[in-house]
């Protein structure tokens, strides 16, 4: 008995070691498949590790080379953690860190500096000059530690705030120890400028990759996105069901825009950092695109609140046959303008394409409005039509929003200077300006 | 001429510099008033200021006195360094950070050594050394630098890939140099310790701040906002006017909610990591806090819809007499009953207190369906009263999702065991075992 069930023990212990193993394995496969994701989603980010590790690799030669290792007092450890550290993604959020790290450093330095003579010159014995530097250090940290809770600091300076605290430390605290007060501070600020300046140069001659273009691509893109859901959303609630596949991942393309504000902001913050490159120049209107931005979550919110009546609509009625030509026609005109505006932003030029669509929405509108106006309801089951006739009201709230997204578009159109590259799109109003179009001749629905 | 243009320069130059000095001084009293806020809205920003300052005064005994001084081989730079990086607001983040830096140093250290021994025993001249420990260094560099971009990476330990490339680099360089290896990874592994270890005992033993309880609070909070918003929403649109000032901001709460996933999500993460602390045991069921918020921005994001319709409402009409109070009644209600399963979760106990609420708003929901199937339309204006009605059937939807989140802050006492500490509140089916409530009860909407 004994023995049968150390056997079985045995066996258990054998099954558990193989699950373990296969565990293992299958946790490592999946792994190295989500490691693949990255880079297929944005080849920028194999590039970027390149960058960083042969710039890491660069200053490494303030080691392997002597003349470079003495010049830096045999100690250039600090260039290196510096470059690793201020290694941001973007050109933008690189120089906001750098920024941050080298103001803080001069700063903290320099105060440094000042309490060292003042403890030196004041205080004599070495009691009284600790209490007197621990007691600054208190102020200090407390102080600058509750500053980042500021949001304006929080927002842009809270890693120059980190920053300072160290640096102020690292200068005023060997003091103590009577190491080279001045030569410390010296040593920090160069080694520091040193690597802050390698990795600006890297990330700036190397394959630049500008937070400005990403703010510019990623609203585009949301503008393609809300497109595609609302041509979706008509599709699937009235439409007919070839390609439901590809409709379905369509209709729901819209959640990711509805968490899209932190993401903006921190670009946004990032882009006014950059100086010119591609099209944009000093001083674009970074601003205009966070407006668009709340205009397109807005447009989320009501093509989510659509989706939630895609079930109680599902079944035909009297009333679903005579508003859905028109309801089809809306979300198909709608989509294609939202998705002509994603293109002229992606091309920089103005959104002139984009407006027969616009009117066309505005007539079809006019239509459904028109239809819900005629006595289109006598004698049908009321309660039971709720749904679509709900339907049919926020679909018109989605045209008006995607009219005041053209307009919002044309503003940054007008701020930016977008230009007609190509002479065959010409503009459809040759006689006008081009900051009238889509401004006078809305027609305001509600 | 010139002379009374120079007076009329000086003149512009002097209000030039009025100017400034009044923008100055109106900019630095903004920010002073600014920087009372952080701590208005919540004081234990302050605590954790002197919690930092005084936790890094402390270390700053490490320079003070001569005997610790020297046991850390007179360089303690690096506690101070620990202390400042790992200083987070929350036990939740300190630990998780905590383990990150220590994990990658301890990792990193023994991979600098065996790179040294490496380079040391089988390459023998410096050239070949230093071109083999350059190309290390490239490999290891870009291939963490690559890894944190893996979203999983990114969530949890983007801060130890970064120790990490940062030890490395700190471990094996200076060898190259002929400096102790084994020395300088014996004393980062030391000093990083003990300062992780300074900042974790002044975490949890003075006035520990937890992102647990923060998680609890900002659930309870955004189901208490969500209350006032449609209760304000039921007194806008349909009721009297009365203390409109408050309704209206009242009204506008829920917009925070929207934008609650990024914070929940963090503070979730962290939670995960801290001992149990008053209400909360090991294994507090964390997720479904998410599974909470979820419902949460779905049914802000119906009442953003809702609050679209508020202008088009506004003039009274025959229909809106009819459903006029039924609607207010139903605003009340689910406001009332969130707001209950607000104070459930904040004093955990089980939220059979709601029940009674939300019995009354699916009552008075079902009127409002058969005032709505009764021949309530004919002979009127149908088509001024879509809005309308669209109001009532969003109503009809924020009901049924009051319901999920009921069902849902159900499952979260029945999942973290909230007791019943006051008797007077006795659970409203005493036969009945707590788990069965709201859930076998459910009368679905739709």
């Amino acid at each position: 008995m004994a023995s049968s069930s150390e056997v079985i023990a045995d066996t258990n212990n054998n099954n558990n070691n193989v699950t373990f193993w296969q565990r293992f394995v299958a946790k490592m496969v999946g792994v190295m498949l989500q490691l693949k994701k990255p880079a297929q989603d944005d080849p920028r980010r194999l590039i970027h590790s390149f960058k960083v590790a042969l710039s890491i690799t660069t200053v490494s030669a303030f080691y392997f080379v002597k003349y470079l290792f003495v010049c830096f007092d045999k100690n250039p450890m600090w260039i290196i953690i510096t470059v690793i550290l201020v290694s941001e993604f973007s050109v933008g959020a690189t120089l906001a860190k750098c920024f941050n790290r080298g103001l803080a450093t001069v700063l903290a330095s320099a105060l440094g500096l000042g309490c060292y003579y003042l403890v030196d010159s004041i205080m004599g014995g070495h009691i009284v000059g600790s209490v007197f530097l621990g007691t600054l250090i208190f102020v200090i940290v407390a102080t600058m530690t509750y500053m980042r809770f500021v949001p304006q600091i929080k927002a842009k300076y809270d890693y120059g705030f980190l920053v300072f605290i160290l640096t102020f430390c690292i200068v005023s605290l060997p003091s103590y120890r009577d190491e080279d007060l001045l030569d410390i501070a010296k040593r920090r600020v160069i080694t520091i400028f040193t690597g802050v300046l390698m990795w600006i140069l890297v990330s700036i001659i190397v394959y630049p990759i500008w937070a400005g273009e990403d703010l510019h691509n990623l609203v585009s893109k949301n503008l393609q996105k809300l497109g595609d859901s609302i041509q979706g959303f008509g599709d699937e609630c009235f439409g007919t069901s070839e390609g439901e596949g590809s409709n379905k991942s369509n209709l729901q393309a819209y959640k990711s825009v509805l968490n899209s504000k932190q993401i903006e902001e921190s670009l946004a913050n990032f882009a006014r950092w950059e100086p010119c490159h591609g099209p944009f120049r000093y001083g674009h209107p970074w601003k205009q695109y966070l407006k668009i931005g709340i205009l397109l979550r807005q447009c989320a919110c009501l093509i989510d609140s659509l989706t939630g009546f895609l079930d109680s609509t599902k079944t035909p009625s009297e009333i679903k046959n005579k508003v859905q030509e028109t309801c089809i026609q809306i979300s198909k005109e709608t989509g294609k303008s939202l998705k002509e505006l994603s293109v002229s932003i992606q091309k920089t030029i103005p959104p002139c394409a984009a407006n027969p669509s616009i009117q066309k929405s505005k007539i079809v509108a006019m239509n459904l409005k028109s239809i819900l106006k005629s006595g289109l309801w006598e004698g049908t089951n009321l309660f039971e039509d709720i749904p679509i006739m709900t339907v049919t009201y926020l679909l018109l709230d989605v045209v008006s929003c995607t009219q005041k997204i053209a307009e919002s578009v044309h503003e940054l159109s007008v701020q930016a200077k977008f230009k007609n590259k190509d002479s065959k799109v010409a503009p459809n109003y040759p006689n006008s300006p081009p900051h009238d179009l889509g401004v006078h001749h809305v027609i305001t629905i509600n």
